[in-house]
């Protein structure tokens, strides 16, 4: 009776170990699944994005390797607290802070509260941060991401909010750094020579970017007084590409031994949707996807770095296809030297040169029909006029000059990616990169 | 020295069997994946459904609980063999055989030869089959499943071809099954006389699909001559709603013990799109949405049924918001009662009365230019006009009349599901589909 009664303690307490050893490993796991799997968050939003632009890009460069394709896991919710709708501030915030907030502001909650940001976050954990954009790095997907403002506006203010939370700054607005007078007021503050004193290195071009010292690890470059170039008009050799400042920034940011967290814009996808410019957008979407080369290529090496790529929203509710025909012709678009703009600007006093201008840049015959449309066009309506003309050789079709509130597609790789499958509202979204960079966020921040 | 070499022996031949045992069982495991894993497969197509109509319907809906949303996968690329923007014809023959080609042909390739469908091979595995559709049942999404024809408007032939393959038929279409001359011709064949014969239960409207015989197997319902109701306009007491037809071939096809494939069709989304109806449209996402309850009740309690949901294409090009504005009112499209096409029909002779219909029928006070509008349209067409005023109030803006070529939303429930997810071609569907069921497709078919 002893030897079953001891045999029987034995296998309880066997059992009980066991089940003790199981459950450890099991906490363990699940809590070592909470703590930082990835070092790095590179996150980068096509603003205006949405899946027409991803299917007309395929057309427009012929082909069904796009970079991104292979990384699509989902979509994603983008209205805004206060609307179906959302502008780029409220879309920025979310996609910043988790929060949805009206339109026009930039991480703050409807009340007023300051919403800390991922980026302010992942630089209180210690990690590098940085803040890449081919608008002013002071226009509201930016600015989200380190400053808190009631209108998307104030971009000087954004700018003084960014010193000492960016560690590297690429893009344009130049001017918002600057001394100048400020409805009225003197802002007497030169941020340039401010952040120089605190150890930036300040560059102005495409030749300072290359040629920078390795061992930089602060960094503001202001391209443009104001927004850089669009990438049809960009001066290839005075400023830099997407490409080049995305690999760049990446390059200056891991050298921090903490990590990084790095947002890249590809800004102007989204203007060209506003202005309809079809060949504008794909020239973008190109641009874009060459900077998404440069992070895929830096985030499959590494191997603990984070990859996130979604629109803020839809801009223009482009389709694929317009017209009333079963036809989309977006391979012409390559054809497209210029911007609408751009074409509108090289137009004589009476227009008497638009089928020269358009066969010259856009590689267009207009009819006697569209010559006359151009002519007889508003002055700041005949830029859209050539566009329109574009859009329709193309049969690229627009429904509005504003944002669309459709779902976006959102793609991913790395470590976690996986948790951005399905279908996922904006705010979830930097809830999931603190998690996989082991952060916590707070929610409102006390001053900012 | 023997120990040890008897011992080493053991030893080897104990790793040896490890070995063969573990390559067996991960053999076992791999074959046993390409064995059937469901017995059911539904396929369900909302025609002209993409994420514009999503978000729009959430909105319409004011709700966050879609039943599809929890079940997004991914994404769908629906270019034909020979456009970038698919019709339905082609668009079906990928979905229905696994292969592209070109606009207006019905499960033919290119170059005329028949392809094996999804439906047959279940068919020829010994699983019944169910087509539903509120089109005509003869129309090129249902037909793709179970005919070969080189123009999609072949619909008598179609009804031909579907005898003998198709145990449940359910939905507009009456005509084409009925003698009538044909191009001259007399087509004398009674064919809803002919599947009585063979057995099949024939009904005509939603009390006799509702009071059915328990014990019914094949089953032929045909609910209108030409096409069924738009969901908007239709009688409910005299046709059954999509959700009615689907609880019904579900219920019919579960009682074969080697399961079943049934495709089911919310066809008029799409011809929605086409007359940019923007209520008609939503009003037939919400019938589809409950068609889709029923299946999904039926898949969550089988646990051996894959549930695939899946738009052929977009239609119409629409936008969540338009105008210019930063605004969706969708919500707004709950108050209309009828389809433009409805309206536009009781007008009178000078349409005096289009204040008092927009009124009676949409919940819209018509300003004086939206009156003068309606009265000035051209006889074919004021129903345009009509929807254009409810798109416009509604702020749902839309591109061209016929179809866009934008990916559009997968959404899958079901043992494996997950192999539906990320960007997908059209044509992977039906092959993910017949794996799940382990059958394998003929390629292309001797004759059919």
């Amino acid at each position: 009776m002893n030897l079953i009664k001891n045999t029987t303690v034995t296998l309880c307490l066997a059992v009980v170990i066991t089940v003790f050893l199981l459950t450890y490993s099991v906490e363990a796991t699940s809590r070592n699944n909470y703590e930082a799997v990835v070092d790095n968050v590179i996150f980068m939003i096509p603003d205006g994005f949405s899946a027409s632009y991803a299917t007309t890009y395929r057309i427009y460069k012929e082909s069904e390797d796009l970079i991104f394709d292979p990384m699509l896991v989902g979509m994603v919710k983008t209205n805004s607290a206060n609307n179906w709708v959302t502008d780029s501030a409220a879309a920025a915030t979310a996609l910043a802070t988790g929060y949805k907030t009206n339109n026009k502001m930039v991480s703050i909650s409807p009340e007023g509260k300051p919403l800390e940001t991922i980026l302010e976050a992942a630089k209180i954990a210690g990690k590098a941060t940085g803040l890449v954009a081919t608008a002013t790095v002071t226009h509201a997907t930016p600015a989200a991401f380190a400053a808190h403002v009631t209108s998307r506006d104030s971009q000087t203010e954004v700018a003084l909010q960014m010193i000492d939370k960016v560690d590297v700054i690429l893009g344009g607005g130049k001017r918002n750094f600057l001394p100048k007078s400020v409805g009225g007021l003197q802002q007497e503050r030169n941020l340039i020579e401010e952040l120089e004193l605190k150890g930036y290195t300040y560059i102005e071009n495409r030749e300072d970017l290359l040629k920078l010292d390795a061992a930089t690890n602060k960094l503001l470059g202001l391209f443009a007084e104001g927004p850089m170039s669009p990438e049809l008009d960009r001066n290839v050799k005075e400023e830099p590409s997407l490409a080049n400042m995305t690999a760049t920034a990446i390059s200056t940011l891991s050298q921090n031994k903490d990590g990084f967290f790095l947002m890249v814009e590809g800004s102007q996808i989204d203007w060209a949707g506003h202005a309809q410019d079809a060949a504008w957008a794909m020239k973008d979407v190109e641009a874009f996807e060459k900077a998404v080369e440069v992070a895929l290529d830096f985030a499959r090496n590494d191997g603990r770095t984070l990859l996130v790529i979604v629109g803020d929203h839809d801009t223009g509710g482009m389709s694929v296809g317009g017209c009333d025909s079963y036809l989309s012709k977006a391979e012409i678009l390559r054809e497209v030297k210029a911007t609408g703009k751009f074409m509108a600007n090289k137009l004589s006093a009476k227009r008497r040169n638009a089928k020269e201008i358009l066969k010259t840049y856009a590689n267009i015959d207009l009819t006697k029909a569209q010559v006359k449309r151009i002519k007889k066009a508003k002055d700041d309506e005949v830029a859209d006029v050539i566009n329109n003309i574009i859009s329709e050789h193309a049969f690229v079709g627009w429904t509005t000059k504003v944002h669309s509130g459709v779902d976006v597609p959102i793609y991913a790789f790395g470590p976690t990616s996986e948790r951005f499958t399905g279908l996922i509202d904006n705010t979830d979204i930097p809830k999931r990169m603190a998690h996989a960079m082991g952060i916590h966020f707070k929610d409102v921040i006390g001053s900012h």
